[in-house]
């Protein structure tokens, strides 16, 4: 059932975004205020009789208190299992010490993680919920924009290895998502910025509408209000969500959430992860739209406004990578088949399509599209 | 397709069972000098480019070569992974370093993992392929008996906590089991005896006959040849499959799987693993049919038959420990649901029942059942 269908949604739920896949159906609540309400939520959704919130050293002490008594309220045994922020502890034995605390609050087969806070948080809690008793459930609380229009919906769930991000993971859908927009005051504002790289390719794959929406006023700019920005999440939540909807396992139509990833991914790496992924991200999208107009894929001006897009949120347009180092990590990418790279071409603000790409033609697109942007 | 289909399977393959899950289906082979073969059988259910044997420190000098060559020779570019033998090595750091040495041989997601080994080599290579990119195949290679008649069917991987076993895991059902029983010539005649445990427990819970069979001519004496030895392992992996294809996560009747269990588990961790865990679950089983007997649960003269199974097979038929001990135990059980055990009753040889059992139930099951045998 979802929560529109009954009473019990408080009115500062903006949107509720269901979400069906094949291994689990869940709802997404996007709205103002919600954290104090998050126990009733989850309660409604999840059940059980205990709850371990996990979060990191950075969103512990800003929320995690919060949610801690609206979960006791609800009627849950509730513990805190913290670890320290940052990436570089997005692995295994970071994801040990999770899973040795869940085990040490005894929680059984019916009971609920919850990840309470930015994208690591989400995937290392997601993974500890997937493995725990071979998978308990999850309910992801995201605190940052990029969490919200991202990685909190889907069910991707990973931790990295000395050889590579998020090498090692697992599917695991959420039975719950909230996501209170309330929570990005305290954001820092470039973590802020560089997740509109992400809003702008939602923009460019699936809606012309918010795409101009986000041109004309960008949402890392100063005045915009929680509603607002509750609506900018949903929309992006439902464009992901359409997309896992029809392929949970990225067999098909959700490699199209890659657009921008193949470059974007290989200047990220590059930079040894000194640039946010966003900003990555952003960067590899003028860069595939650049090259994809010059080999007339892509419709003529779409390279302009993709740019204008990424400009208006202070988010870099190119790189100044050598050629030879952007291929070795774009080769090196792990959704590569064999001798061949499934690129993610924009055709038109709003359109994609997923063209396999052999190795000789993905030079070809670094060529034209990187490091050739013109003033 | 099943093998059984076409011509290439040879002729020292004894049996082929199917299994049908709803993840996935594939075929067990259960034969005599499979191991030259693996490639060839590795290569037509899994296909792939590459492969990575992962073996213990025991069995990778005894084994790991024939597979792979005979991988190699399939076509495959081949790697092996070795990792410390023991139980105390069942742990994510372990983990860790064989997706890093996957990780390091370039595995794509069409490539096979090979877990060559016992249990813990299984559970491990399977975790490590479920986790692998979100999810490879992996083929089992059972070399143990109880890795044969138990884990490597059913897709169940985990691996340790401190908290307790088995308590961090994933089902991921194999593309392939190859069971080889000449690898039993190289086990440790303790632990073949000690694996007659889960042989004796499915006699009891499905097949009279196997059970019958078993008593008159233990399989852990010395004359037992090949040709007989795959029949009975054949035969105990067609009574694992029948109970996981009609129920892959365990919500019902692979529940029944636990026969010997709930107290032989207990009874195993009151040991602190020193006793075996066949060993375990004999006496387990033996506890449970006193008491079902005793409490009008299971047809009289149970307890005797199952008892002299036991016996036969060198296994123990009850424990000294005491009572509170064995609650103790028994009661902090991963498969306990709130206020209740389902403990697994058996009614008479070949059909068993699960009984949702309080608290206070179990206490008389362990009064009834526990250091109560009468010599």
């Amino acid at each position: 059932m979802s929560v529109l269908e009954n009473n019990s949604v408080a009115s500062n739920v903006v949107s509720v975004v269901p979400v069906s896949t094949t291994s689990r159906s869940y709802d997404v609540y996007v709205g103002i205020d919600l954290l104090d309400d998050a126990g009733t939520y989850i309660r409604e959704a999840a059940g059980g009789t205990s709850a371990v919130i996990v979060c990191d050293s950075n969103v512990g002490p800003l929320y995690a208190q919060r949610v801690q008594e609206s979960l006791a309220r609800a009627g849950y045994a509730v513990g805190t299992v913290t670890f320290a922020a940052g990436e570089q502890h997005k692995r295994l034995c970071t994801l040990e010490s999770i899973l040795e605390g869940i085990a040490k609050l005894e929680l059984s087969r019916g009971d609920v993680v919850v990840a309470l806070g930015g994208g690591v948080t989400g995937d290392m809690a997601g993974l500890a919920a997937a493995l725990y008793l071979r998978g308990i459930q999850v309910v992801q609380i995201p605190t940052s924009l990029l969490a919200m229009v991202d990685s909190s919906v889907g069910g991707k769930t990973a931790v990295d290895l000395a050889a590579g991000k998020n090498l090692a993971g697992a599917f695991h859908q959420p039975s719950l998502v909230i996501a209170d927009v309330c929570c990005l005051h305290t954001l820092d504002h470039d973590l802020l910025s560089d997740s509109c790289g992400e809003v702008i390719k939602h923009g460019v794959l699936a809606d012309p509408e918010l795409f101009d929406s986000i041109c004309r006023h960008p949402i890392n700019a100063s005045g915009y209000d929680d509603l607002g920005m509750a609506r900018v999440v949903a929309r992006n939540m439902e464009i992901k969500r359409d997309v896992v909807n029809a392929d949970e396992r990225e067999q098909g139509l959700r490699q199209t959430l890659n657009l921008g990833h193949t470059l974007g991914h290989a200047i990220e790496a590059a930079s040894n992860y000194q640039l946010g992924h966003g900003s990555a991200v952003a960067a590899g999208l003028c860069c595939v739209a650049r090259a994809a107009e010059a080999l007339g894929w892509a419709e003529p001006g779409i390279t302009r406004l993709v740019e204008a897009a990424c400009q208006a949120h202070g988010l870099p347009t190119d790189t100044s990578l050598p050629h030879e180092v952007i291929r070795r990590y774009a080769v090196h990418d792990k959704k590569r088949h064999g001798q061949a790279v499934n690129l993610v071409v924009p055709r038109r603000i709003g359109s994609v399509f997923v063209r396999k790409t052999t190795l000789a033609e993905l030079d070809e697109v670094i060529r034209l599209g990187c490091g050739t942007r013109r003033d």
